[in-house]
Formats: structure tokens, sequence, C-alpha cells
């Protein structure tokens, strides 16, 4: 049972794959008479974790990061990642061979514009990009006089020799205790949407909404028990789901099949073809559906609408038994947390741990529950400089021995009740001045959210700015979000909900979002404070409209040695005591004496 | 000079006018063969005030708000408002012949959806709708089997027998010293765009954009110095102005003439043509290019590329001359408001004023500066229950007599070095418990906002919630923006940015906002507090972040028998006597004996 069972920290790639692989891919791309070939990192559902067979940027460059695009000409070949990977790109990919763009200043349009001869055909799979995306490429092209054209089969899938196989986890009911609701409810719900957006039918590419929709979970992608497929639910009809046979046990087919016609997935196209040959008017979500399920349909007639996804919205907002399942697994999961940081506090001051003995304890601390399904993401564990990154992943190679200083943990866990996502900053030694100043900065920012209340209608964007605002006051600030979705057993990161800069969608009571301001100095140490939140109703007396507010979900000590006390108000300073003093009585049961005594200490009054 | 010379009182319209001309247009369309049309509210250039000539939406239905859109069938016709005008629409206008609808609940595209027959021909300007605009309208149409087709010329203006002319207010050259920035270097500076965007032309067609990149000024639309017209910027060669001819004086004439080809607007299309012949890539403002511009490009071979408008953003970040001007233009237009509170307070009390005279008065004040060239919007002067109406517009029919509670005043000035924009709230006798909470709630968010510091790159929609966490933590809000971007002798509003959950744009140094919370008790009495602001850099010790902040622009007293002292905070306090005592410091030189006293005692320290 010791050691890492669902996290490895070994590089699956390097910048020497890359003058093969592009070698390979330019002489298939000369076979096909194509002039340069588009490779993003994404899959056939837009996702942001994908199966090892949809990796193909990552074996075309090396590079591992979530999001990015490459661009291979004959001559010439650009990789464009955004502000977080400008660094990574560099160390995991050859550069000589692949030019670093950043995706905001010098985007693929813009360098389209300046790279692509009159009279080039460029390829692009249409199943890897949105319809809306591959349009702004496409104008790229037609203005310098090259044309973009879509491929039947991907060329890398030709010329990678040991690409992995398409995955087959099986896919598993999930309880309806968890769900809190039946499928054919949330169907109904679904075709109500239809009705009345007058379309007949949708297509849901999003593998998330299909595994909402059906109550089904699987393991197809890493860390979220997500079963890949796509589903068509027609205004009137029974729905159909594309997935592989392969997947279903006698059981599952069974239950699956009183809500729905199971198909493969090749046979989506012919579904496809049928919709638009009776002319229907097809809705799909922009932000999942690729431009290829969009074309077919208006190629065999049908009328497209493509708009913001409905179900996801629908998702986004939890039911009674997903709520209680998720205060029940983060009670469970800040258990496991504090028996960590228990250890940590004992064996870190020793200096001999490394950011992999951390990880790897705190998965252990998660497996003991008896429950853990995966973490949630791979821990970020950053000791020293390495917290200074937002989305560190460690790896063998980049594995810090811990020192004196600063450490950061960001981590979750995957229970069927639910998923959490928790970071914690712990001092090893005593701090400095400086970092017990910055982390009470980003204390007070979170508690801000954590107490904010809120007019219904309110949206994430503009709540943001109270978790910035005791940095701001001292001219710092953080350059990520300040809180993203969650899925209820399914992906760590969900929407349309966010507290960002681009968070549009109001909050409803029973959206999940984590509120995790931060505080990064580069090169040195950085700092992250997350909790789940859950939004839920506020009463005030004398209030005139509806009010919402945030209950936390995620309970595990705030390390009261970064804290600076004389910063916080009077009410800052009884919030995290309440804090406290909740974590106390809802972790003691579950730990044992020697843990129980390291918590009553973590978590004592100031 | 005493009275109103800016400002009617008088009703335009009535709902009686809605049967005859509602008659009128339907036999012109049957003349057609058209089986309805759609009327928007507003002109060629998506303008906020519109010329007499353009209100045809008034015309017709005898609505008088800024924004709406009516559809009119055979046998059925509808009219859309926004939330602001859901009372006034039911007030103007006979809705037993158009039936109110709500825009965002049930929008014109889905009325279209439930209501237009199959086979039917709907018509619509397309000079009065923007590209974009109209899709949702023509895929609805399209969805019942419908056609959406644009008409040659608006068959309101053939039955529209007293239409009034097309205004031709003279040209002026906006003088150097307001200007700050010769016309020469804004084209420069848009040239320099096109080069990055690759475009070969920008087809200006925001008359506002217009006005500030030629630096000329004008009269066509009520109380904004516009001139109405066109321009085309190419990226080389020399750029062509449309308008109207009789506009200008010579003087004017040979001045533009160094810097464009001046045409009547009739030559617009064969500009156009010439450069879809030419098969350019011709950049548009997707806000305000109408779709008749667009298609007329594309129909003649060229590329169009509708995106947000650059020209705006150039214009929103004003220069040291027009930063001078506006500083001096609000501290004239502050001892003119102060003039009219001394004299508000001495003569409300006696309630005998109405909120007309009220306003009148207001404008003599402006007028007393010798310099006032309009007021920059028809002043809401609203009175108890009018004043919980965000949007009231005083008329001769909802003229109320000022009683003891409250009055709020929203006005501005229109100085050629700047324009103005404020609002004050005034208790007439003693003021409630329940007033005073709310008055010192909304100042406090005022306050918030206007000592707010962020760091570059935040958004007007991350700071909106600094204006509502004092009311939302009563269970209370308000129904509109907090602030909306302002011209230099120019538009009252003025985008792109904002401090409202729709401000998407990043806040830079040199823009300028109104900060404008408020509170409404419905059918009772409203409070709001604007003052404009400037974004400036804002040095901090120790920062790491470029930081801004807001130096305030305007200088009136805030009314003191509204604050309840015990509900500021200390820094709160400071900010108000502070505010209070550079009132009395920029104003008192401006004002006579009399005036001065009062000053002195309505900015006394609290």
């Amino acid at each position: 049972m010791a050691g890492a069972v669902f996290q490895t920290f070994e590089e699956k790639a390097s910048p020497a794959q890359g003058a093969p692989h592009l070698a390979a891919l330019r002489k298939e791309l000369k076979v096909r008479g194509l002039d340069g070939f588009i490779v993003p990192r994404t899959d056939e559902h837009q996702n942001e974790y994908v199966p090892a067979s949809s990796e193909r940027l990552m074996w075309l460059t090396g590079f591992a990061g979530s999001w990015g695009v490459a661009i291979v000409l004959s001559d010439k070949a650009a990789i464009f990642v955004d502000g977080r990977y400008t660094v990574q790109v560099r160390e995991q990919v050859d550069v000589s061979l692949f030019t670093p763009e950043h995706l905001i200043d010098h985007p693929p349009e813009q360098w389209i514009r300046q790279t692509v001869k009159a009279g080039a055909t460029i390829g692009f799979d249409p199943w890897l990009h949105t319809h809306d995306g591959i349009k702004k490429l496409e104008e790229a092209c037609v203005a310098v006089g090259a044309k973009l054209v879509p491929v039947e089969t991907n060329p890398i899938d030709a010329v990678w020799t040991d690409r992995p196989a398409l995955p087959l986890a099986p896919v598993t009911l999930h309880k309806p205790a968890y769900a809190g609701e039946d499928a054919s409810e949330k169907l109904a719900r679904i075709r109500a949407k239809l009705v009345e957006t007058q379309s007949d039918a949708v297509v849901v590419t999003d593998a998330h909404a299909v595994a909402w929709i059906f109550n089904i979970r699987g393991g197809d992608v890493g860390h979220t028990p997500l079963p890949l497929g796509f589903a068509i639910i027609p205004r009137e009809g029974k729905p159909e789901l594309f997935m592989d046979g392969r997947k279903f046990s006698n059981t599952v087919r069974d239950a699956l099949s009183d809500l729905a016609d199971i198909s493969e997935p090749q046979a989506l196209d012919t579904a496809l073809d049928r919709l638009g040959t009776n002319a229907s008017r097809v809705r799909f979500d922009a932000a999942t559906a690729s431009t290829r399920l969009v074309r077919r349909i208006e190629q065999a007639g049908g009328k497209t609408e493509l708009g913001v996804d409905f179900i996801a919205l629908m998702k986004a907002v939890k039911n009674k038994a997903e709520i209680a399942g998720s205060r029940a697994a983060h009670i469970r999961d800040g258990a496991a947390m504090t028996k960590f940081l228990a250890w940590f506090d004992r064996e870190a001051i020793k200096e001999q741990l490394t950011e992999i003995d951390a990880a790897v304890r705190l998965e252990e601390c998660r497996r003991e529950t008896g429950v853990l399904k995966d973490v949630s993401f791979p821990s970020i564990a950053g000791a020293g400089p390495n917290a200074a990154i937002p989305h560190y992943k460690v790896s063998s190679a980049s594995n810090r021995r811990i020192e004196k200083g600063i450490f950061l943990i960001d981590s979750g866990g995957q229970y069927e009740d639910g998923t959490t996502d928790i970071t914690r900053t712990i001092a090893v030694g005593p701090a400095t001045a400086e970092m017990k100043d910055r982390f009470t900065r980003v204390l007070q920012g979170h508690i801000a959210i954590a107490t904010a209340v809120f007019s219904k209608g309110t949206t994430g964007a503009q709540i943001d700015a109270f978790a910035r605002k005791p940095l701001w006051d001292a001219g710092l600030d953080f350059d990520h979000g300040t809180g993203h979705g969650i899925g209820s057993y399914l992906s760590v990161h969900e929407g349309p909900q966010r507290i960002a800069k681009t968070g549009v969608t109001p909050l409803e009571a029973g959206m999940m979002l984590s509120n995790e301001p931060g505080y990064y100095k580069a090169g040195h140490w950085g700092i992250r404070i997350e909790n789940l939140l859950l939004v839920e109703p506020r009463i005030i007396e004398g209030a005139e409209r509806q009010m919402l507010g945030f209950e936390t979900l995620s309970y595990t000590p705030i390390d009261l040695n970064l804290v600076e006390p004389s910063l916080l108000t009077v009410i800052e300073r009884a919030w995290l005591n309440a804090y406290h003093a909740k974590t106390r009585a809802l972790l003691s049961p579950l730990l044992d004496q020697e843990t129980q005594a390291w918590l009553e200490h973590a978590t004592r009054e100031i």
C-alpha cells in the first residue's frame, strides 16, 4: 500500500523526440500533398485531461502542458503556449525545431499571416478544433492566399508507431445516492430546454455532460472518472449514446438501454446525417463541439445552432445528494490532509524530505480512507522556488529537497461522493516577516471571498477583486483566477461559473467553486490558500433582494506560523478562529490520538 | 437668459399616434409586398442620441426611451424594451396595438419563432442593424420558413409626412489646446494599427470616432456636439470623409482638406465598391457598423473583418490636454452646481419648487459660466418617487412639486474643454434614519471606488462589487452599472471601459469613468452619488506591479444631512472631509460671498 498508486513522477517525453517525430510528420505531410499541419493539444471533446492516445502535441514536441498548439510547415514550425507555460515550453521542447510563441501576444493566426506562403495547403484535423476556433485560422490562411483543409485521418496517427490504444475503461453506474437525480429526470429537463429553444435535438459533445446526464462514470482519462463518448438527445424520441461497447458490463448496458439506444462511436456519422436529411435544427455547445460534427450536420442539410452549453449550467448547480456527498467527502479528505500535515510537521524540519516524498505520503493518507478512487489531479507539491510556479508539476527531474522556508501543496481526491481540491502553504522552520505579510494578505483575500454576500445575478467576475484587495493595497497581485467550478465525482475543473476576470456567469445557489488567492515571489517561494465553496442562499434581516453567500466545504488547518495576527481585523480573526474550531470539531473524531493532539495545537485560537 | 435653453419638457409623442401611424405603415408594407417590418430605435451609426429624423420608433409607437425595437406584422405588433423601460413603455405606447415585451425574457427572435408564419416576407432597414445583430433575427425567420429581406428605402420614411429634415448643424474645429493631438498624429496611429492587423482600410462608422479623429465637433444630435458622418481610413493613401458639404464653412473645409478627401455621404457606396473590387481586407467596428455597409463590401468582392473598435480604445485614453481641460471644466461646473445647491437649499424647503424649476435653475447656473455649449443630457430631476426611477426624464406631465423628503438631480454640461456628469441627492427637510442609512451605504460604495487601487490589467467588472458591498451587507443592491466612460466634449456615454458586470475592458491610465452607485426604494425615493473619475498610475512603496487608482474630477458638496457619521470608518470619514476641504478650496474663489458662506457650512468637517 506504500508509494504512489495514482501518480507517477517520470517525464513522459523529452525534447529529443522532436527531431525524429517532426521529420516523420513532414514526410507524411508530403505524401498527402500538405504544406503544413496544425497540432492542438486537445482531443475530440476539447478535454483538459486527454487520453494517452490523444497526446499528439506531446509526441511531436515533448511539451506536456495542458494547453498548446503547434503549426508545422515544411521548413518552419512553431509552438504556441499561454503565460503559464512560457518557461516550461523551453525546458520540454527543442526550440531550434519549434519556435516558442506567446498565444496572446503573437497568436497562431498572426503567425500564419506572416509565415504561410500564397498557394500553400495547410491541413487540420476537424475533430480537434471547435467550429468557431478554426475560423480565425481559416481567415488567416485565406488572407495570404493559402488554403486550410480538413483531413480525413490525422497524419500523426499514421506515423506514431507506438501510439497507445484508445482507452476502454469500464463504465460504472454512478449510484443514485450520490447522483441525486435520475437520468430520466435530467433528460426531461433537457427536452424542456429544447422545447424552449425550439431545437429538434442537442448533440452532447462534452463527455462530462454525457456522464452527468446518464449517471455513469468511467476512467478513460487521467484522474477524472470520465467515460469518453457522445450523445444525441432529440426533443422527441429516444436518446442515442455513442460509446465503445467493450466498456459496458451487461448490468450497465441493461441499465442504460432503458434510457437510450446504444451505438458504437462510428455510428455517430449516420445519426448526424439522419438529422441533417430531416432538416433538423440541431444545438451544439460552442465550446466543445468539433467543427467535424457541425459541418457534418450542415452538409447533410441540417441547421446548426452553436451556443452556451445549457447542460453545463444544469450540471454546475448541485442537488441535495451531491451537496451532502461533497460535505462528507470533504470531512474525510480533511482528516487525510490533517494526518499528512501532522506527519509533515514532524518530518519536514529534518530537511530530508523531497517534494515527491510529500506528494506520495499525502496520496497514502488519502488512500488510507479506504474509499479513494483516484487523486483528482497530479499534486502540485512545490518547495521554495518551485512553489512560485502556480501550475508546477513535480517530476523526478524537477524534484527538490524540502528545506527551511515555504512548502506549497495543491491536491485533491476523487471519492464517489465528491471531488476535492485543496491547497495549503506551510512554513518549514521560522517564517520571515515578508512571508507572513504576504500569507496574511492572501488569507485576508480568502476570507473576503468566504464571507462575501452578494445579490442574485452577481457574476464571479464582480467579486473577484475581493480576493485581491489586500494584495493590491500593497502593490501586489497574482496572475490566475480566484476560483473555478468543480464536478461531483467528475472533473476538478468545471464550468461555466468561475471567480475571475472571465467569470460572466451569475452565481447560483448550489454551485461549487474554489477559493484560491495566492502570491508568488518568482525564483523564491509562493503562497496559495484554497478551500472549496458552496453557493447558498443567505438570509439577511431587512433584505430587499435575494442574497447569496458561501459555505466553506474544505476543513484543514491553515498554518498559523505564517499568520501575522496584527494585520487581521477583528472580523477576520474571528473567522479564522471559528474556521479552526469547526475544523477541530469535525475532524478530531476521525483521527488517531497523536494527530488529534497536533490538530489541537494547529487550530489554537489566536 | 432665464429659463431653459437647452432642455425642453414637453412630451414629444403620445400613445394616440400609434393607431394612425401603424395603419399607414401597414398600408405601405402591403404596397411593397412585405408581411412585416422591424423598427429599431437606432440610426445609421447605432447612436444613443439620434437626430429627430431618425426617431422612427417614437413616430410609430410614441415610445421615447433610448433603446427599443418594434416588430410590425399585418395583424400583430410588439415593442421590445429592456428593464429600464418596462413601466415607461406602458405609459407612452398604446399597448392594445403594440404588445410590450421584455427584451431579455422574451427577445424578438423568440417572438418571431412563435408568431411569424411560414412563407412570410419580413423587411428590415439594413442601415439600422449591425451585421451580427440582424443574424439572430434572420435565423429566427429562416427557422419558421419565413424570409427576412433588406429594404432599399425605409417604408416609414415614405409615410412619415412631417418627418424632420436631416440635421445640418455647422461643423467646428475642436481647438488644438483642447484636443491635445493633431488629427495627422491620430491618423498615423490608426494606420500603424492597420499594419498590425494587416487590414487595407477601416471604415469608421461610429460618428464619435470620426469627430475624434478629425478633431471636429458639430450639433446633429441632442446634447452631444456630434457631426454625423462616416470615414474610410486606408492603410496607405489619403483618408476619405463622408459628410454633408453644407455643414462646412470654407475655413473648416480647408482645414479638413489637408487631412482627407471630402465627399457627400452618397459617395460612400462608390468608395466601398472600390475597396471591394480591389479585394481589400476591410475592418469594421462590430458594435456600430451597419450590415448595409458590410454587405456592400462583401458583395463587391472585399473581405470584411468585424471586431472591437480599436479607435474607441484610443479615444477612451485621454491625453494631457484633454485631462487638463476636464479638470478645468469640472471646477467651473462644480461652482455652477454649488450655486444651484445653495439656491435649492434656500428655496426647496418652502415646498413650492417643481422638478422642472430645479432643472431650469441648474441650467441657468451652468449658462452663467458664459461658456456652456449645451447640457450633456436632459437633467434627471426627480422628487420623491420620481427619484426612484434611475432613468427618469422630467416632462410637463410627470413634473412633481418638490416636497419634504429626497430630491435627486443627475445632470451635466458640455464645455469645449470637457464634458461633465454629476449626481447629487439632497434632503429637503429632515431625513429619516432609513434614508441616512441607505445614503451612507451608497456613499461608502462611492468612496470604495474612489479610493480603489488595482493592478494594470484589471477590468471594470472586477472592481464593480466594491461599490455594492456596503449595500449587499444589508441585503440591498442597485440595478445599473457603477460607472460608464465619458467623452472629451463629446458623448456623455462612451465606451469601451465601464465599471459594471459587462466591463471586460482593462482600465488604463487616462481613461475617464463615472462613479455612481445608487439605491432606489421604488414608489418612495431614490439615492445616487456620482462623480467623474480619471484613471491614473498609483505609486505604492514596495509595489511589484504597475498599480492604478482614480483621481476624482468632480467637486461639489455631498449632502451631510444625509450622512450617518457613525456608520463610516475612520478612513471613509477622512476621505469625505478631505473631499469637502478640496471642494471648498477649489470652488470658493469662483463664488459670490453668500454662496461661499453656504459652501463653508456644506463642507464642514464631520
